[in-house]
């Protein structure tokens, strides 16, 4: 394999893997101006790498918004609407989001819908982005206590993965992005789950420039073929069901929690819900468990409020009519999408994840 | 020829003309719940229209928003995906845009936004959303001033274009709508320019229902084939150069004018310059600049303010760098996209316009 990964799709080109910043300086030509969406962490940490790596591009602008998921909001998307207004952006400009998964669906839809559609790349600088969020042209902001309620599916023209933004990480964001990679794992790659499995997310020898091609590799070969989440890109949101209420619910707390730990929270879960419906032996059930308890620590959560996690769930954009459909795995490797779970299930789930019960 | 007229195209299907409505009942088949997007007028006058029209169609909700230009605004958008998240909307439910192009505009990126994409159907009920507005998928707000500002290029799933609602009209709208007619007729469709040659909108024996069926078959045509405005589409910016100039300048002001009223005077500019860079006959452009006269009273514009105007110009989405392309008459009944046009010659059609100068 060529390090960096360069692939070209129908809609979107990919530059993955070790020096891919270095090799992406001539995507920058076709543009009048480049204009830089970023927040205030990731300007301070990344953009003066970003700088270093591509001395010879100019860049025109930097819209730099809060840092943190509660400014993935309207408020965040109008501020960079107004300064896109200011510099006079306009259809020969290029939009770059630098940044994490925050960065990239924010300012992917301010870019698309600014005065109906700029183009841009994503440089994602966590292992969320890289692995997951910057890929598939799912764009949008948290709206009225709901996540991503607002947005709309646009491809990048880019997508530049350099793990070499993952040295400015802290820890807990290495581990969300964490879960995503081992979600991979679980609903297609034995490869890389077998790779991964019994370690822990900051052991010292994962060789994290192929772990990202491989699991960036495996959303972009789902997502070049389903973009609008039509058939087999719902296998994405296998522990995102229930995961996402958890995400919603901690948001509107004082302590919300990283997509990863959320993600992690509902893979249990949905872990548990797939071992009923398809019989996965106690076995497996407890090394898929294990594996993410050994990276993950549980949530404390209360029984009582199991019904606004369960209302949370109903406002969800994969909830069609009344019916809660949930990605699962078939087995492990292997998931399987619009599963049709009953309430008294998903609670059982949740009862399972918080009080720790035994698998039978 | 059938009325109404039925055109499936490969997006969107259209049903044009007296008893669309009527037509229009099986359309509503694949969905779930049915939520109108309208305001308050339209909900007053169009609504009771549609549902006598209409009696078997269960309408599971209707969201009103205030009426005016100045409504189609962030604040309004924020209204409506409010107002959705409390119906709980999702993917199975479909939206109906009942009104004019503020609605079908505004209602149209709503939908698109909700959930990444809802989808719906436009029901206009002003003669420029029947010719013009409610046809092409430019969707969008206006923000910081500026026209369309915010937005996106997304298709509905239908446009039903029902004259019924033509009635419910006030007579300023009639003229508004009048002007895109015009504009047909000039960039591409003589026979319709023959028809109408020498009369006035409020004219009584003007057969609607078939100049209704000709001009949107003629926006039809065009967008089917470059939704994305890269090539031909560009010809609908007839007038609309300085037209949105002059709309975006009274916009600021106690007085806002109709888009036609801007889009008239923005014609006399820019049939003034293709005179110039096309050498089209004086009498000619006499012939195309009286009959907008015929239409529509000059606005009484300060010279001095010619600086504002260019200004907003410049703020202009088909602004490519630095250069101000305009779509201009090579002779009547044919446009032609991308002349570039020196600032010196745009002030000077203004001057043409605002002193009433002669051709020569």
């Amino acid at each position: 394999m060529n390090i960096p990964l360069i692939l070209d799709t129908e809609n979107v080109s990919y530059i993955i893997g070790d020096d891919a910043l270095t090799k992406s300086s001539n995507i920058f030509n076709d543009y009048k101006r480049i204009i830089i969406i970023t927040d205030e962490n990731v300007e301070r940490l990344c953009l003066p790498v970003f700088k270093r790596k591509l001395p010879n591009i100019k860049i025109d602008g930097v819209i730099t918004i809060n840092s943190g998921e509660e400014n993935k909001s309207i408020s965040q998307l109008i501020y960079i609407w107004e300064k896109l207004t200011k510099f006079n952006a306009d259809r020969d400009d290029l939009i770059i989001n630098l940044g994490g998964g925050i960065v990239t669906d924010i300012g992917g839809m301010a870019a698309a819908t600014f005065k109906r559609g700029l183009k841009f790349i994503n440089f994602p600088t966590t292992l969320l982005g890289m692995v997951d969020a910057a890929i598939g042209g799912k764009t949008g902001i948290d709206f009225d206590g709901f996540k991503n309620q607002v947005g709309l599916f646009v491809n990048p023209a880019s997508v530049i993965i350099d793990p070499i933004f993952l040295q400015t990480l802290e820890e807990i964001q290495w581990q969300s992005g964490f879960a995503e990679v081992l979600k991979y794992g679980l609903i297609l790659d034995r490869e890389l789950w077998q790779k991964l499995e019994g370690r822990n997310y900051n052991d010292n020898d994962i060789n994290w420039n192929l772990v990202i091609i491989k699991a960036a590799k495996d959303k972009i070969d789902i997502v070049r073929f389903d973009t609008l989440e039509k058939g087999i890109r719902k296998n994405l949101n296998f522990g995102h069901t229930i995961g996402h209420a958890f995400e919603s619910y901690y948001l509107k707390t004082d302590n919300p929690v990283t997509h990863g730990m959320a993600i992690a929270a509902g893979m249990i879960c949905e872990a548990w819900i797939s071992s009923r419906i398809f019989n996965i032996e106690c076995t497996l059930l407890n090394t898929i468990v294990d594996m993410i308890d050994k990276n993950f620590t549980r949530f404390i959560f209360d029984e009582n409020e199991i019904p606004v996690l369960m209302k949370l769930m109903k406002q969800d954009k994969k909830v069609r009519g009344n019916k809660q459909n949930f990605s699962l795995l078939k087995k492990p490797g292997k998931a399987i999408h619009e599963i049709e779970v009953k309430n008294e299930q998903i609670i059982q789930s949740i009862k399972y994840y918080i009080n720790r019960q035994s698998c039978d």
